[in-house]
């Protein structure tokens, strides 16, 4: 078949547009949910929706769902999405490429052809968490939340979810409900948000699993002393402690080998004056992995080895859980559609995981899914320096079209 | 001879006023140079040198100093002294035991003895360096400061040292000058700082030496990243390098033996995310030895293990000298004195050294110089929790009195 193809020219005009709104004096994008740019950027998103033959509604967690026009409701349905929030002084394409490449696609899919399945996209209300929380739409839809513990959320001005939402003057549609929509596959279009494909050079990541995240901190508590009186056997130094664990994190992940991942990103030390021994230090360890057994060996691998430390060097040890989100697997027949696609493109492709979280994680509690990635420049992302090549964007929503062709010929 | 002894009463009373003044909420006190908790001491102050049986002016640094009435100034001269500033919220007796004690030592010699030396007392001005910098009184006192460059220099609200001494109404009378006396010796009374005497039950510490005091900030840079997207072997995580560098410090410090000492007491990483890799890191390595070779081959070695984990982790790093104060030599001949009064007090001694930088380094750059020692409960100071036993303050008076009148009968 001579298979369409998206329009180069609206794709990056209307990403070129949707990152003028909320756009910062230093070329950042600031989009938090339900604020004026949000507001903005939800018109403009729902304009071209309608565009690409699709009705708009809002659902009770603001979630944008576009539906291709006349399809019944009980229609066998293949969804796409993302989100358009960012973080504060975010870049242009972290969800909104996803949400745009999707929007391209379908408008391609429509004026070329009418699908024997309804096509649908949903653009997930809070994804960054920069609000309220992350992944709340992405939740919501997948019927992982309360709908009232939801509006009962605040924001940092102790502004409701419920509050915010009606003051954006949002009027959820509550006949439109996942319970109604019979859908048989998720697919997202995103950046890479790291440095392999750009590495490898590849064109299309195929994601085969999404990570799990745990978040841990820990606590080390020593001994305060003054710097020069304080003889070194007689010290309990909270931060030599916590440099040891800062280090075992980092080995513990080298030797569990990918996708796993460890990290401790902030580390405060007390009274932190130069010339006073810390003696009290928090670190936060963000660890990842494909595997939810694999995760809980992590955990207890660095639950051991930050007791061990506390043991040698004197010093007491808290460790509290955070959070932990469980990692979620694509669908086997996505992962080899997406791979076909980007063959039929001609387009080079690698099967990877994806380190980030994504709306797709939620929808794959309730779906079949899958996610087309494509390279970010230098890894970068949630920041104004955020880059993907115009032809790499096009690359990729071009496999989502072709991906979201052959699911509705299934 | 039958000593005299100092007044515990009297000594009791004054340490308990002096920490009414500048005493906050919490306990703690707070008396910053030339603030109205400083001049109101220094009002106090003034009158028990009086009672005291000295006279009473102030030179062009701020110093306060009490000299027997009626001694001509070329009359060779015995001092002691200390500081009456505090840290933002300190203790009762950093600094104000040295200046309470030595008021009291030698208010018991003047009642008891016609010395055939002048005695003088000198209350250093800005010890702490709270507002304006460390040591500004007595290394003005001891010639190492030009007036003009400290009168210029301005505290966080831009106020300069002159304005703010001016606005405390302390005018110097400026024929006292250091040149003008013929200072032999200067002893300073001092709480350890430091939990040594506590720990192997000693009464008296006798100074041998001051550390000297390195200060660099080592800048650690390597590249942020996103915690999950970006695979471990990819990384060039700076808080990982920056914990190397704290354990290699820690290390070096150890294995140098004592009195060498090696602190990471501060730790900035960025941007601090918990969910991203640290793209850079600054620590403070605060590093003190008593003798000045020793602490260049301490220094060499911080930088050498810095630069080695930059090469091995493919980090950047920029080591910076803040500061460098060299270590002071106490006097044999006082050293020897003071073990002498301690042994004919019946008081248990013990050699040691100064971790904590004291005016008497300064002081030991233009005349011998001698430090006395008394334990610190838990080795605590700058803090409200400061404590000394009464009779452990009465033992160091006591021995401060008759190392000053041996100094006068030598």
């Amino acid at each position: 078949m001579t298979a369409a193809r998206i329009s180069p020219s609206r794709l990056h005009e209307t990403i070129a547009e949707l990152s003028k709104i909320g756009r910062q004096s230093n070329g950042g994008i600031t989009r938090l949910t339900f604020s004026n740019a949000d507001i903005e950027a939800r018109k403009y998103v729902s304009d071209l929706i309608r565009k690409a033959g699709m009705s708009v509604n809002i659902d009770k967690f603001g979630n944008t769902i576009g539906r291709s026009l006349n399809a019944p409701s009980d229609a066998p349905t293949i969804a796409c999405g993302s989100h358009i929030d960012t973080v504060p002084n975010g870049g242009a394409l972290d969800g909104a490429y996803g949400v745009l490449g999707a929007i391209e696609a379908i408008r391609s899919i429509h004026e070329n052809y009418t699908p024997t399945k309804a096509l649908q996209i949903i653009v997930f209300t809070e994804e960054e968490g920069g609000r309220f929380g992350a992944f709340i739409g992405s939740r919501g839809y997948a019927g992982l939340l309360n709908t009232s513990n939801v509006y009962a959320m605040r924001d940092k001005e102790h502004v409701t979810f419920q509050d915010a939402m009606h003051n954006a003057h949002l009027k959820p549609s509550m006949q439109f409900s996942r319970q109604q929509f019979n859908i048989r596959a998720y697919v997202e279009l995103h950046i890479e948000q790291g440095p392999i494909l750009e590495h490898e050079h590849k064109s299309i990541g195929i994601v085969q699993s999404i990570v799990g995240l745990g978040d841990l901190e820990i606590e080390i508590e020593g001994k305060a002393g003054h710097a020069g009186t304080t003889p070194m056997q007689l010290r309990r130094d909270a931060l030599v402690g916590a440099a040891r664990i800062i280090l075992g994190v980092n080995r513990i992940a080298l030797k569990t080998g990918i996708p796993a991942v460890a990290t401790v990103g902030s580390v405060t030390a007390y009274p932190g004056a130069p010339n006073v021994i810390p003696g009290r230090v928090i670190i936060n360890v963000d660890y990842r992995d494909t595997s939810l057994p694999r995760m809980r060996r992590l955990e207890t691998k660095i639950n051991s080895i930050s007791k061990q430390v506390a043991n040698e060097s004197n010093l007491k040890i808290a460790i509290r859980r955070r959070s932990l989100t469980k990692p979620a697997k694509m669908s086997a027949k996505i992962v080899s559609m997406i791979e076909t696609s980007s063959r039929s493109l001609g387009l080079s492709f690698k099967h990877m995981q994806s380190g980030a979280g994504h709306d797709c994680q939620n929808m794959a509690r309730i779906t079949r899914t899958g996610m087309i990635f494509v390279p970010s420049r230098n890894g970068l992302s949630h920041s104004p320096n955020e880059y993907t090549k115009p032809k790499q964007l096009e690359n990729g929503a071009n496999v989502l079209l072709e991906t979201l062709l052959r699911l509705t010929n299934e």
